[in-house]
């Protein structure tokens, strides 16, 4: 981090300055010029607060040179970070399809979508036993029971299976899942994103839906800090004015994303879109940019085939993005 | 709620959609006119997936009656709700400053501070001992023992204490905590939100940086849903696209509320700005549509009285702002 | 247009609304059920105020049954729209890469810039002659010379040239201009627009920064009910609070539009963006997605090279995206 | 402007780069101090492309010392520019209220409304001529002859007249009105600006739904860069994600631009929420904060009687609102 002072800043105050930054355990380089005084700041400046110091007096102008993430930036770890989950990798050229029902329903209901997935290319089978709800009175899913059966479908079809948690004191009944997902409205429940960071499991973290990359970034940062660099990033739709879209995908974040950081970026444009005639367009979309994964509601369920379900794909045509988007990968590949 | 179906509906399809209502535990009342058929769903239809309904090829319009939330809606409980927290009342007329640093950070800061914003008309201490940090690498607050300060400073002052929760196992530490808050980060945290409703204490709940009002007042029924109807809600500024102040407080949040909800609502316009010379502007705003209270921070320590601070006022200038604050609850009122 | 009517309505209250509804030139389809009442309006209700009737104390829901926009619905017009600029047709399966500086500058820049891209593939050559400049002190273009050196970089290559209009009063200008383009600051400048309607060229309508689906659509109707139907129109990245990138570019707006409308639609990644290593990948993407057309960036200016560029290409970086763009053209056209 | 380099740049990078700032007209002062070198560059650098000197490899930070608005600012500024219109002033601590119908519909209509607003201490007279809609299919206003009618009645009551301008071709037809309006969707036609900065007129400039201060700023910089310096800047709702209310209204703009600018701001609570029972606290909170002025929807028509009115107060709303906002005011200014 770089200090401007100002030109008429007098020793006194450069020295309090300088008094009060080696106080927080940085070495400060200073670098006298005709007008300007620049102050280096040398050593962990990840917890200085720059707004504190760009509003002084003295302070013409303030500069991070590194971002406040660390272990998680490309700089201080230039290869791809590639995650291996119960033997499927994510990351560094691997590249899965992540697809399943919102919620787990029943034995018969998962069993079935997992099969049909897997036949099309899936490698993992997602599925929602806690559900995130906004609404105290909406079906808040089968916890563990939904566990179980997603262990029941693990079993039959050899895919490895993600959901979320909501609770760290849950963590027990996570003890056979293979990827553990934090929603977007807990990207900063930091409490949480530190117990995760003390187990050793894949983690996957969503975007919050009005947080920006670099909160991003910092949230996998407090879950590394911990000791758990099996992270993988998802960006499922950002908040915006637009209303035929339920959220906007915000598809740069994969480039910029793969340039900021290590770790693997996948992209669910199911609940970014809310919107099942949306999704396939969008995975092609996410393949061509670059995504390291791609992640599907799909459903067979009687009562949602009255309709054309809010957001979710049949299996048919889950089989036909999954065929776009392998043929994507390929020249993207390239 | 209503559903109005389409002039070419069959009377099969008709039939399978009602049934696929009842089974959701409805009563369906069918009125059939000339082109349209409107169905009148009644009972609870809080968990009624709304959506869903809407897509279905069959359906013209579906329109929610009532709100999903039911508790806190103004609907249901015409007064005003009154909250006491250890003596001091906010709501139905009752107005509170609320004024402290943001976090506690020794002794003779917390009962300087304390002193200084009671002499100013304070009501009520806050104080940050568990703090929610963009980065794991910034300071966390003085936990446990920054709850003892507060409580010490209580002790000498006679101030009741606010301060946050972060994590639903640190309630014991909370114990003669008089108002428990709950962090804009966090108001989605839906296991937290369910212990407190299952706890007979006063909690602040305020409003994320990308949550609609409808979202706020979701969280709202958790707690009540639990049995916890002491809640105050605060609005603290939402995320927008502007960058000269922090956030975007938004005022209008108060007059909407107080029509939607019997929830007191009060403003933190320190965190809204981000910016300390806005802060007594935006209290006297707030006074003047009607907020039940404001939060404000206030420090006196060494350290900060380098620069402007980024959103602090000196209890001088907090003095200022409570008499002008006060002036305008007087005309208001009448 | 379909309104339900509480059941308690009086049949004083009924007619009376009924009346109203009548002087507007609506025909009011009556349809009395056993609670609710349903009035189905027909005519043009495109310019009724759908919120004044829905705020009356006897409506209980108002519905549009078809949107504002008519003539550049999809409903009324289920062909793609295929738009002819000077010979390059864009839409229903044709597709086309524009290209070209940011402003054009000299005739020696404009000419090289024209030769490379169009050796790379492009089929259109852009340049900012009228430049919309947020600050009143920057370079505002070279306007009447600027065209004149497209037209001159036109007759060299046989590039149609795309430039923007920012006043009605300089179309004698553009008489040779073969792509007219609305900047996203003027999508809703009526007054231009209905010029713009009145003529017969072409129009690239790019979406504002803050404009929903549903606006830009309205914004292209002005420019149909003047009877011009030859419209392209463009997504360019929307305002949010991510500061990694300058805007947000939102692709679902492809699908999106290509279901609500049979105009064709591009994507312009570099000013959605801002920085050129994305647009490659959002090339890609928006390919991928279906975008009837690309709009990039390109420089070969010697005070540019300086640096990365903020957001253009080189045209050897140019020539890769378009590769890239035509083998996943290939796959998405199966 | 400052430009800090990098520790490792070269003899020959560093002349490169202050040669090229030296052709484009600025004085570059050199200061070397042991690691890094700091450029300060003097003369008008509100032209300087910013992004693009720190996309350069060479440079670690660059910091504007200066806001890119000059004849807005309030550094070149310090005291509050008071514009009259016809003898009432707005700014300096002159406060005015600004009421009228959304559209003019009639000779009645605006008469009786113009009478009723001043009888409640309107002091100047809003209502639509010429309407910006959506949609092509709205009314667009009575155009010249809604004019006629404002200044019939003005004739009448005394009070001068507001009304928009969209087209600088119909400048003529304004010949006579008090205080021309910029609406938010023209905030950005640098072209109408332009033409506004030749006459010798008062400019009410409203914010665009998606502009930041700063470009709110720069808008007035460029009437006042054409010699015009009656401007007032009016706040009117930004757009956000909440729905409950059309806008968000923005009033730490009030303090904020107090700050950065001499230039009357003023308030427009009516089209910020779009619901009238908010007008009148959010009028209140108007004044609390400072604000030069509240411009309100105010009508008596019968049609609008049926319904609450999305927007408008009734006179005797109106009479309300101003006795209380009258009461902040001496508070306030105090």
């Amino acid at each position: 981090m770089i200090t401007v002072l100002k030109p008429g800043t007098t020793e006194a105050q450069k020295s309090h300055l300088i008094d009060w930054l080696k106080e927080q355990g940085l070495d400060v380089h200073v670098s006298v010029g005709q007008d300007y005084t620049v102050l280096g700041l040398i050593g962990d400046t990840s917890h200085v607060d720059m707004d504190l110091i760009a509003s002084l007096d003295i302070v013409e102008a303030v500069k991070r040179v590194t971002e406040p993430y660390k272990q998680c930036s490309r700089k201080f770890h230039p290869d791809d970070t590639v995650v291996d989950i119960g033997g499927v990798k994510i990351g560094g050229g691997n590249f899965a399809l992540i697809a399943g029902p919102c919620s787990v329903e029943s034995e018969e209901q998962i069993i079935a979508v997992a099969k049909a997935v897997k036949a099309s290319g899936a490698s993992l089978l997602r599925g929602g036993a806690f559900k995130p709800r906004t609404s105290p009175y909406d079906f808040q899913g089968l916890k563990a029971d939904g566990i179980e059966l997603l262990l029941e479908a693990k079993k039959i079809t050899g895919l490895p299976i993600v959901t979320e948690i909501m609770n760290a004191n849950h963590l027990p009944l996570f003890e056979e899942v293979d990827l553990i997902q934090v929603g977007a409205r807990n990207m900063q429940n930091f409490e949480l994103l530190k117990e995760l960071g003390r187990i050793d499991r894949p983690i996957l973290l969503k975007r919050g839906l009005a947080n920006t990359l670099k909160e991003l970034l910092m949230s996998a940062e407090y879950i590394m800090a911990g000791g758990n660099d099996k992270i993988i990033l998802c960006e499922r739709g950002i908040r915006t004015f637009e209303s035929y879209t339920r959220n906007t995908l915000d598809l740069s974040a994969v480039p910029m994303l793969h340039e900021l950081t290590h770790l693997p970026v996948i992209i669910d444009p199911s609940h970014a879109t809310g919107v099942n005639r949306l999704v396939g367009p969008m995975a092609a979309a996410a393949a061509a940019c670059g995504a390291d994964g791609i992640m599907i509601e799909v459903h067979n369920d009687p009562p949602h085939a009255l309709c054309d379900g809010a957001q979710s794909l049949t299996p048919d045509q889950f089989d036909d993005v999954a065929r776009k988007v392998s043929a994507i990968r390929e020249i993207v590949a390239k």
